[in-house]
């Protein structure tokens, strides 16, 4: 991984607006169903691609990219003794926790046959 | 604007988790900046085009139609006399003040230098 600077992921930005800025590292189909996999437990690259969603193995490897490089997703070691690591929320990332929350909520009141996964 | 079916919409979801749910159809770095705009009382194509991020006209016109096929936004005569429409958040789509209000929060707080708009 190549770490940016804080500088650099700013100059990014498209505006100043912290939505636009949220959706600027956020922004996508796939980023806040892997914040909301580690805020379900799930902390293995594995466990998020058995996910129902079915994330390709190429875009989870970029998006964890992103998010670590934002420090919304750090590293830590695997507590089942093999080498892979596994990923935990920063308090950035836990942060989160409103965001998905309130989608879970939007999604449960206005979109018809959701429901939460077990 | 060719209107699709609930039930065509609805098998387009990767699942039937809500939050992955409601990012189907917002998911990307446009469509919710469309919606805040709205909610800043924002209504036409132009105001939308002149928001500081410089969302290219072809990519509003498209998530505009999603977000009509959605239910989430809806056309009105313009209120100025001109025959061009404006648009408003229908019901569904004023309820998603809760997500862009977290991601403000959340931008506010841990993105350095964000700031609301005027």
């Amino acid at each position: 991984m190549i770490k940016r600077s804080r500088k650099s992921l700013e100059t990014d930005r498209r505006s100043p607006c912290p939505v636009a800025c949220c959706l600027d590292i956020l922004g996508d189909r796939w980023s806040l169903l892997v914040v909301r996999d580690l805020m379900l437990g799930r902390d293995r690259f594995r466990d998020f691609v058995t996910s129902p969603e079915g994330i390709p193995t190429n875009i989870l490897s970029e998006r964890l990219e992103r998010l670590l490089q934002h420090d919304i997703v750090e590293q830590i070691p695997a507590t089942d003794g093999t080498k892979r690591s596994a990923y935990r929320l920063t308090k950035k990332g836990d942060a989160l926790r409103p965001v998905v929350r309130a989608m879970r909520d939007w999604g449960l009141k206005w979109e018809k046959g959701t429901r939460l996964l077990a």
